[in-house]
């Protein structure tokens, strides 16, 4: 019997998560204020909890994952290590293909992995409501689901046009409990704002992202925070666990290491979760190719600018030092909402800058094809965020077998696409095409950019 | 941190199936054809493959699982045996709830256990095309599933009106590979008469079984065979794997047997997959409570006549010996479709009468309630189906605690609820209702029955 699936016994998982900050070549850039100053942790406090602000400005390597935090994700990890062996024989590739599975997670994506770990510490801190914003719903579901485990309020602004659109990950945050409220809303300022400009708004991330934060600091009781799914450090740090164990997983398998480690990036967190416990091995002294992918019409990483901007549309909140096609970049209407974001993880970033790391973009159509074959040979259909990785491990495997070489490649299987079977349905009908994103695009973000302040990283030449 | 997940190592996994037909004080009662005699390997061979006949007639007590099906079950097995911790402590409960997690398969439920076993004997016999009827989708996804990793075209007839209301599961066929068919159909004669007889018919299972097993049997090449996902003995066979792993798992804890084993019941498949190992040990001595639950608005077990009846609607079926509220019953419109049926698996029936088990029937309203309690406990969205035996537990930790007894309690989650969550939502909304069956129902299913062949098992009073 050919193994194809590696499991952790309890006491060969990971104890702690993988903190890059430590170890990147250039100094981390911190978040600006609208002064263009450093934020302090005071100026957050209204925002996040202090334990979560010291986290995210941290630079210890090695962050100690607190036991109750560990009973929460070993509810339903450690995540399998797989070896896709049916389309490694399907593709005739001489490399080996493995892939972690965080699809088995009860809302089905690696997403709790950081919101258990964010619910934890706000229990910690006193929280006693979390609020947050939801685009298609991964998120939002993720989050309900971790507050109903800790005993927490969890309330979910969630774009109106998906809220009335998809109405499936809301039933999922009800269920869990959740107060799912579609954006924007009149409970909050910025909400009546947007509705008086125009109330028949179909609402967007940025909108959402405003009434959550809103709805955080102007609490009386000082009692509710806001949380965020991806983009920020300390939810990079969270997501290690997921390369951490697969570190663990070659190493029961005897392998040493692998060849080319691979992530779809949307605001990075699945990748980074992989991808930055390799990227260490790589800063000391292993030969790791390390590919981020994103859409080609969403191309952030791969045609967009480093520079400071806003991680939200109307600019509220504070600068990140990013790949950006502009906070005002509207991208076309994809299937993988989770990578539709103009801006990426300023962790991942910088990598990039630095030179660790290679992002690659992949059209749609190629993307699909991908997931269908994978689920004809593996069995799993993924989320079409998910299946930029797949696409990139089959280039990558087809790449091995004209070279000839037996690689290891290992790639996220970040979420299962149970809820996204339209857009497998519109693939089979032939109905998808592939959007690249027009000069012009690039142009617009440059100048939107160009008065905002300058991240100081440089390619290091290293790698 | 408190164990709440047991996995199994390669070399603990279970290698054979457990076959209850061994055991059973009366012995089995065969089909039987039209003319009241028991159907021969010979009059079956037209509709499955003879290596499928011989399992289902086979009295070998321990049934090797060939190695090529171990490497497809062990895709995504062994199932993790986990323990609610979080439920039992907001029921304040001294029994401990122990599950297996089946939702884990990528169709979501436990039917590849059996599909891909015989998705994998059909090709070895030589079968090209496998066909079968399914309702809401969950049988015809999971054969779509096996079949396209083992190499073999598959045909599903599904049930008109799902087809056109629920396109989820059908899109998920495609992925697959497999061809989804609206039935009645203009591809078999069957399908014809029916569309003739009311083209704007809804369909139903027992038109679909007619259709498939007649696309079956059509073929001039003699390579389509027809496949059933439940109710016949070797498809219990193949489910046992679920008990047995669970065996395997309560061993490594040093729990010597559970008390009380549960699990919902449409065609008997999950139960009987978790239960029948344990009723080896009740046969051989050890003191188990083990209890099938069906819906109240369903009751087959609790209320319907042990006698031989048709399997399908249309009586096109050979008869088995099986509670049934008679083949014509039409339940009413309740949210688990996979417990709406008016049969149950021949062993599982003879388990009943002979007084191994126990059978339960709870309301959908209770079994709702129970589904909630358990989301914002332990975390996962369960299917409407797998809610029956999640609201048995807690109707056992309850009773546990009045009795104050520390009892060990296991059940089976057969499936997730990712597409089920409209139910959940008119549950959450106070839509549902529960079905109490009129007397009237019980009245006509005896004298629709009184004219058939009577089975001859009896209460052993051992147990």
């Amino acid at each position: 019997m050919t193994i194809t699936k590696v499991f952790l016994n309890e006491d060969e998982i990971p104890r702690r998560w993988y903190n890059i900050a430590a170890d990147l070549p250039s100094p981390i850039q911190p978040p600006l204020g609208p002064d263009g100053n450093p934020l302090t942790p005071e100026a957050l406090s209204k925002i996040f909890p202090m334990n979560i602000i010291e986290q995210e400005a941290s630079q210890e390597r090695w962050v100690d994952i607190p036991e109750g935090i560990l009973e929460l994700l070993y509810r339903w990890r450690p995540a399998p290590l797989r070896r896709a062996v049916n389309l490694e024989k399907a593709l005739g590739t001489p490399a080996k293909i493995y892939y972690k599975d965080e699809s088995l997670s009860p809302p089905g994506s690696h997403k709790p992995n950081t919101a258990v770990a964010q619910a934890w510490y706000n229990k910690q801190f006193g929280t006693k409501t979390i609020t947050t914003e939801t685009g298609a719903g991964q998120w939002g579901s993720a989050l309900s689901f971790a507050c109903s485990l800790v005993g927490l309020e969890c309330k979910v602004f969630m774009v109106r046009i998906s809220f009335d659109q998809k109405p499936f990950r809301k039933i999922m945050m009800q269920t869990w409990g959740g107060k799912c409220i579609a954006s924007p809303s009149n409970e909050t300022e910025a909400g009546r704002r947007f509705l008086a400009k125009d109330p028949n708004t179909p609402g967007s991330l940025g909108m959402a992202i405003s009434e959550a934060v809103e709805a955080a600091v102007t609490d009386p009781s000082g009692t509710t925070k806001y949380s965020l799914g991806s983009v920020l450090n300390h939810v990079m740090l969270h997501q290690t666990i997921i390369g951490l164990e697969a570190k663990a997983q070659l190493d029961k398998l005897g392998i040493k290491k692998p060849d080319v480690v691979i992530g779809c990036a949307g605001g990075g967190s699945n990748f980074a979760g992989l991808a930055f416990p390799f990227a260490y091995d790589k800063i000391n002294g292993d030969d790791i190719e390390i590919i981020p992918v994103e859409p080609t019409s969403c191309p952030t990483m791969t045609r967009g600018i480093y520079a400071y901007d806003f991680g939200d549309t109307a600019g509220m909140t504070p600068l990140l030092a990013m790949h950006t096609l502009g906070h005002s970049f509207v991208p076309p209407p994809i299937h993988a909402g989770g990578l539709r974001y103009h801006g990426m993880a300023p962790l991942v970033c910088q990598g990039i800058v630095e030179g660790l790391m290679a992002p690659r973009a992949i059209g749609q159509i190629e993307c699909y094809e991908a997931a269908v074959q994978w689920a004809r040979t593996e069995g799993l259909i993924v989320a079409p965020e998910s299946s930029h990785a797949v696409a990139a491990a089959i280039q990558e495997a087809n790449k091995a077998k004209e070279e000839g070489k037996e690689k290891v490649i290992l790639f996220n299987l970040s979420g299962h696409g149970a809820m996204d079977l339209s857009a497998y349905d519109r693939y089979l009908s032939g109905e998808l095409q592939d959007h690249a994103l027009p000069q012009e695009e690039i142009d617009r973000a440059e100048s939107e950019l160009k008065d905002l302040p300058k991240p100081e990283v440089k390619k290091t030449g290293k790698w």
